[in-house]
């Protein structure tokens, strides 16, 4: 997003005779943008995501990953907006004051919008994320991850949802892009893609924000006066992925559409070979305590609920 | 090349029972050594990287591209003392003061380890780089780049050598790997590897310092009184290549053996997934105008030239 000239006026608005006054500067699509115009762009833009990478139909039932952040909120009003069934989902982590404000965002938005906002809670399902953190020597951010994608896939299909959508922007993606490639880790980056199919009981994950950069969601958000939680969550602090998007940003700087290039050009030009060469290498189990699906023995869930209750530290 | 602690003795001298004082530090190596033994330690690594990846023999007749910078001159005294047969190649950019200079020092070196420099003018080939610059709008370091592949690969078979031995350092690598991935250039990426091997007409080109980086090469240069070109070329300002390195040096700070890693971990998880994918694709053509060899009907070097005759800008 880029400054915009002093009583510039909105592109569309102008094309078609009217004086709009342009409201934000989109300089990578060379596009100066009135209030109504900048949320048709969008919208239109997350809905060509969504075709391209034939993520989902109006026939599907999805389950939109919530957390009362800009993304997630965003992506729950335009594709409501777009016609398609979509629910909410959140997981309360039990992070004190950081988990209430964002679930009382959250369910109040779900009231703006009249969908369904399903909850659950950590708590009940095998402790919050704080006792979590004292009883592995794991990040938290790691213990959060394997939380989220259990309960989200796990829910999902009990409730009778087939797709999850997720929140996640083109900085999220490029980030964490970055560093799988600095590490060259293919494990990782055979899953780097906008949509994971379904199999072996997972089912499909789509991130139809992929396109969408941090500053545009929020932008967004903003203009659909979408309230969300504007701090970040506690435990995040020196995560390795805040480094990698500060050094991104620098580089973007210089270079614009150097992002949104490394993440098109990976998908288009890396992502087939490296699927290619792994197809038949991924074998997916059933996990012996849950019965859910693992990519070894036992899930990552339980090994997790073991190691807390092996800790003795208590909720 | 991390801070010495004051008073540090030499590792090895230490097992051996000697007390000699260490002079440099290796974080990521554990090593502290004094002169001696990092001399001894550097010209091991090299010959490990040269046997890790079949690079070259004692059988084989070497020709070191040598431009006076302090990596061409390390890599031809430590492939010399671990006695390969290595001559030196010269190529006289005609770029002023710079290329009389590290024409002058790399003499100098050739007669100190009595080994003949090989030198050509550009000048008398096609025109010096200032010339090239003028005459075409692509910049100086693609045409010196061009240049340079295209005669050394001429004149080394004409003198009968059958390996090209370039002092390419691990920084470099790492830079050039880190602008490529960030576009996700698979032509490029494919020839990313320490050793090209002969084919059609090109002869085998090799990197044996691909794993000794910037500080370490000086260090050892520094250590062996080899008297180097200090100052960067006038053309290099700005490269792209230098950016990268910023960038990769910071991270590198943060996280020592990032860009060993990177590089490393590159060469082993994905170099050989892009090889076998890319494997028949690239056919080497003959030019229609040299006869030597060229990815398309008219090489790269011919095209350079026909630019600089068009243009009409005299030597």
């Amino acid at each position: 997003m880029g400054k915009l000239k002093k009583g510039s006026r909105c592109t569309i608005c102008k094309a078609k005779g009217g004086k709009e006054k342009a409201v934000v500067f989109l300089p990578h699509h060379r596009l100066a943008l009135c209030r109504d115009h900048y949320i048709q762009w969008f919208e239109k833009r997350v809905e060509k995501t969504i075709k391209e990478f034939r993520m989902f139909s109006k026939k599907d039932r999805i389950l939109v990953a919530v957390s009362g952040g800009k993304d997630s909120l965003t992506l729950w009003n335009v594709l409501t907006k777009l016609g398609y069934e979509a629910d909410g989902f959140y997981i309360d982590l039990g992070i004190d004051q950081y988990s209430e404000d964002s679930k009382n965002l959250s369910l109040r938005f779900s009231e703006r919008i009249g969908r369904p906002l399903h909850i659950i809670s950590l708590k009940d399902e095998i402790a919050p994320i704080p006792v979590i953190d004292k009883s592995t020597n794991k990040p938290a951010c790691s213990a959060c991850g394997t939380a989220k994608r259990y309960y989200m896939n796990r829910y999902a299909k009990q409730l009778g949802y087939n797709i999850i959508a997720t929140g996640h922007n083109l900085d999220d993606e490029v980030a964490v892009l970055f560093g799988n490639t600095l590490h060259w880790d293919i494990k990782y980056l055979k899953k780097q893609y906008p949509v994971l199919r379904e199999e072996g009981g997972f089912i499909r994950k789509v991130k139809p924000l992929c396109k969408i950069t941090e500053k545009e969601s929020a932008m967004y958000a903003f203009f659909n006066d979408i309230e969300y939680i504007e701090y970040e969550c506690p435990f995040s602090e020196g995560a390795s992925s805040i480094e990698y998007k500060e050094i991104l940003s620098k580089i973007e700087e210089k270079h614009p559409g150097t992002k949104l290039q490394f993440y098109t050009n990976f998908l288009k030009n890396m992502y087939p070979i490296i699927k290619e060469h792994y197809e038949k290498e991924s074998q997916i189990n059933i996990c012996k305590i849950c019965g859910e699906p693992s990519f070894s023995d036992i899930c990552g869930m339980c090994r997790l609920k073991k190691a807390v209750e092996k800790s003795g530290v208590h909720n």
